[in-house]
């Protein structure tokens, strides 16, 4: 298969320090290359692939200093739309700015979310276009969504089974790795450590955006013989961090889409204690790979009902849930089901009315198209089922 | 003429409050439709004009409490695209979404730039797309641009010629109107009325982002017996404000693309004393409208030799040039040379090379198209000569 990835340019594939979604395409890329597809990459010109890498700008934006990324990202659709006759899929890992240039291609195109979709500003896109294929990263992810749009899939991410190893050891702390934000309440990690007498080690970095609080809230805290703050950890340092650990504290009070540090720790064998909150209850698996819990009480409880879990049982379950082998093959499965499937139900199809559909100056001639593919509904999801038709061309247009 | 004006959305159309672009649609469109043309406006639905209003959004969206305006404009920006037939020429008023959505329609865009260009973030979308038509709002807001884009003309901001009525009073106060912000250096107006000895009027507004400037910076120094901070102003008290004042300060510091404070004190009569930058040396004629100045003592000599100027002469001089009559009326003559002139190098028609030209899939069928009209280079200004082509449809794409 021929398949485009479109990755955000704020950071290169992968990233050069963070980037959760940067760091996600370049597993999927890689893993789809070493399967033998045909993969070409457009993001910036720093980034390392074994794929065709297209470079959209020199440099990931961020580093550049570009704090504005619409106008690189506008010019890199285009060089994609220029080439779409290319590829059999091209899919999005950017949230928006896609949908309108690409309303004629829905047919061969996938958009995965990969933030939080409870914020309206971003909800008159996915209302406008609900034809373009969505794959959510999990099923309470959707919730804020417009319910007309074009759910494809729930595709978990996964990394590479050998990026961070299993480690048998015990452990003797309890880790926090991420960022130290008020969303990810590093401050609920330090009091459920104190609460439990276990020491706490704190793997987090601050962003200038988040000084405040650190001064205001967490420094406070640090002052204790149970905490440590370690600061930022480079990615080598990740699997002793967390392989070494007795759990992954992950008390967040946002609805996380999905939550790459869980996995990171289970690929250890390490299990999480989280709130239930986001894509949790997903992730984690009451009893085998950790606990979720709603309260400071909870928490501590669990930290003393970590040490029945079998740490081998938690590998398994990464193995068997969050590999990027796993992750390659369910997008793949989802590109198939879109290419092959015989009815699909055309945005743009001029109808005998017309009034809707764009005008004949700048829509591309639809009698030399062929039949569409359409979308077979997942057992077991709720998805909009295409009307059927015989007259492809006289689809009529969703009222939005 | 069928004209389109899509405004941005962060505003009404005319502002609630502030909103500089705003209320320039606002003045283009009303005299448009003074003058017979069929006008409808892509604005928010809180707006109010005789043209046709068609609401992208229900209000405007900084008041609705919404952050991002992407989404929100994309999808006006499809509602455009898909009524592009209804009009003779679609002249867009924000600054970059609409250039790969429309590269089918340049024939028959006009974008206005209404923000400084020197800014290296939005640069590709200009050096993507050469071909769509553009408006400066001076000669020296060109300046950061890329060489080979494709300017139509230099068309200063008017307004309605009886909005700020002549007021004839000699005025013993210098006036300072807009914002507290560092680049419009109100501390410089307070240095040069503290120099000169005379009083001087702050009549502006403190946003949330420049507070800390306003208290660390400004408040030390207004605390004098010639300083008078005023505050927030209303349109209603404007005309008072600038028409009784001696002159206007306008000491800035940064590359203003125009300045409506300015012409609007001269609507009123009253001089303007503004430093050499950005715009200002093509907006003040020196002598006659006021004086360009670099220095606080060249300012301080200025308000001496402000009252030997004609406030009458000053008032012509917005009357010549200033008006919102004389703006449409130019914006009217941009749009005929696009419409009526013969030769057009259309940026996507497919060449006999064709690599670079966007796939028929996604392409209207071109040979139905009529020959397109082509941009008339304007007398003394410099622009690219279309290259002399007896077959349009033989187009080469500019090598961007």
């Amino acid at each position: 298969m021929r398949i485009a990835q479109v990755a955000p340019l704020a950071e290169s594939v992968p990233p050069k320090l963070y980037g959760g979604t940067e760091r996600v395409v370049s597993w999927l890329t890689e893993e789809l290359v070493r399967q033998g597809h045909d993969v070409t990459l457009f993001a910036s010109g720093d980034s390392e692939t074994a794929a065709t890498l297209v470079p959209a700008v020199p440099q990931g934006l961020r580093l550049a200093g570009v704090r504005d990324h619409t106008a690189s990202i506008l010019v890199m659709l285009n060089d994609v739309l220029r080439r779409a006759g290319e590829f059999d899929i091209i899919h999005f890992h950017i949230d928006l700015l896609q949908f309108p240039l690409f309303q004629h291609l829905f047919h061969k195109c996938v958009t995965t979310l990969h933030g939080r979709l409870d914020l309206p500003d971003v909800h008159p896109i996915y209302r406008a276009f609900p034809e373009m294929p969505l794959v959510s990263i999990s099923g309470s992810q959707r919730g804020p969504m417009p319910l007309n749009v074009n759910w494809l899939a729930t595709i978990d991410h996964g990394l590479p089974a050998s990026l961070l190893p299993f480690k048998a050891g015990g452990g003797n702390y309890l880790a926090f790795l991420g960022r130290i934000a008020p969303e990810k309440r590093p401050d609920r990690a330090i009091e459920i450590a104190k609460r439990a007498q276990i020491p706490l080690k704190i793997a987090a970095k601050v962003d200038p955006a988040d000084q405040e609080y650190f001064e205001r809230v967490i420094e406070p805290l640090l002052d204790h013989p149970l905490i440590e703050f370690v600061g930022e950890i480079g990615d080598e340092k990740k699997d002793e961090f967390l392989g070494n650990a007795l759990a992954l504290l992950f008390p967040i009070d946002w609805p996380e889409p999905f939550g790459l540090v869980m996995i990171e720790a289970m690929s250890t064998g390490t299990p999480v204690i989280a709130w239930r909150s986001g894509s949790v209850p997903e992730i984690i698996d009451e009893g085998v790979t950790g606990f979720l819990v709603e309260s400071i009480e909870d928490a501590v409880r669990a930290t003393r009902q970590v040490r029945g879990l079998d740490r081998l049982a938690v590998r398994s379950r990464f193995e068997a849930r969050f590999t990027v082998a796993k992750m390659a093959s369910e997008y793949l499965h989802a590109y198939e089901r879109l290419l092959v499937t015989l009815e699909y139900r055309h945005p743009l199809a001029k109808s005998a009315h017309g009034t809707r559909s764009i005008p004949s100056e700048v829509l591309p001639s639809l009698p030399s198209l062929p039949l569409l593919p359409s979308l077979t509904p997942i057992v077991g999801e709720s998805v909009r089922h295409p009307s059927q038709r015989s007259y492809p061309h006289e689809a009529v247009i969703d009222d939005v």
